[in-house]
């Protein structure tokens, strides 16, 4: 596998961006090539079966980019496809947004009672609440469907006042009382997290998948020999498989720069 | 053709049901066969190409059920792909909801000025301003997308304090200033229909497309003798591309009362 191949990284639409935007703050020699299922989006209210499918399909594609390694930048599709894609693409590392997170969480928590929130899909899937019991059977794990923050995020609500009343009747559930920590498990919630603190006045950790997910995939890479060069300049190329213009402006929001869209309508 | 024959009706996922029930509130001995294109949805941010195409395959599926007529209760798939399925389809009745909507307006304004709200890809489309034009040169038409009220909705959200606040940043809007009419370009919106009347106290009409289309596919029916018989039983088949048990809820939501989905994978 050559150092310098891009890492593939895939998400229901563009909210993966800050995934991708989080590994080129840290890793700023490596190439990226993103694939957002906009045809699709949002993944969050499909059936399993479904995000399978397309997790499947979309990994095929970015493999024959030639990836060294693939990042699920998708709460939903890693609760749903990461084992399959992992064991399809072995031994090309797989790293998905939620295992890394709970293995911080887990180890930080204690016995502490911790929040979590997310699509419908990624909370009906109940992988939190699992995994997270799994790695620490002493934490004890609440979790809500917050459905309104991506489309939200993604028309541009935050810092505003309709983003404090979605966020502070969310947030105000009485289940999520006395938590110690709230992982926002979705990859659009890095972009409310200012709001989310301070919601929470500093007396709960927050912890938003994109930093922990970067970390994790420089991990895998050099646990693989796998980094880029630092020589080497790092290219970055955005797919998706319904283009529209107001996805194109948004990666203004999601990747911090207005990025060009390549249309690839993998599904016709 | 088979006056007891069903009529087809089609939308990108379930909003389009609140025009089934006015069909129904209507027609009480019309059997209606639905489409939700849940795989795809929302249409609102999808491509004119991939919304056509959706919309095509779809038809064809209703048509193959043995419909006697064809309902687009669904703004975006009337905006971009009514006159293809209608040309596909002669000499079947195609009833989109926006036409009946414009001849509506068109003739009550006279030369006032008229609001449009409605997701991006209708909003986009710009086929409210022109089609009104077309109607009534006179009209003054403003439009402006409203992306987060579906998706609220669809949460259950309206009557309450976040759907307020979102339904007033969205109205207050200076170019809606001095609005005689306000079209509600989604099929969604019959929903908080009674939030923006209360928002516009009685100094604004307020129109939304499910009774006005309903009226739309009687005149349809009556004109091609294509009436159902009164001593006929309808049926109400539902049925979506990808089925989650939050569509299934959500039906009572936009047709009264809950209704068990059929999945049929029209895309795998």
């Amino acid at each position: 596998m050559n150092n310098n191949a891009p890492i593939g990284i895939f998400d229901s639409g563009i909210g993966g961006m800050t995934v991708a935007q989080a590994i080129r703050e840290l890793m700023p020699h490596e190439s990226l090539i993103y694939f957002g299922d906009t045809a699709h989006m949002p993944y969050g209210d499909k059936s399993r079966e479904s995000v399978r499918h397309y997790a499947e399909v979309i990994t095929d594609f970015l493999q024959k980019q030639g990836v060294k390694a693939i990042v699920i930048a998708c709460n939903t599709a890693s609760a749903h496809a990461a084992s399959a894609v992992s064991e399809a693409l072995a031994p090309v590392p797989v790293i998905n947004v939620i295992d890394p997170v709970v293995e911080v969480v887990a180890k930080r928590a204690g016995s502490g009672k911790v929040g979590v929130i997310g699509t419908k899909g990624t909370i009906r899937s109940r992988v939190y609440v699992k995994r997270l019991h799994k790695a620490n059977p002493r934490i004890s794990v609440v979790s809500h469907s917050t459905p309104l923050l991506a489309p939200m995020i993604e028309e541009g609500f935050f810092n505003n006042s309709i983003s404090r009343t979605i966020i502070h009747s969310y947030l105000s559930k009485s289940t999520f009382r006395n938590i110690e920590s709230l992982i926002l498990g979705c990859t659009h919630y890095p972009l409310i997290r200012p709001e989310v603190e301070e919601f929470y006045k500093g007396k709960v950790e927050v912890i938003d998948s994109a930093s922990v997910v970067a970390e994790a995939v420089k991990a895998n890479l050099e646990k693989a020999g796998l980094m880029a060069e630092t020589r080497c300049k790092a290219t970055y190329q955005f797919y998706v498989s319904d283009k529209t213009t107001s996805f194109e402006k948004s990666t203004r929001l999601f990747f911090g720069e207005k990025m060009a869209l390549k249309e690839n309508r993998i599904w016709d």
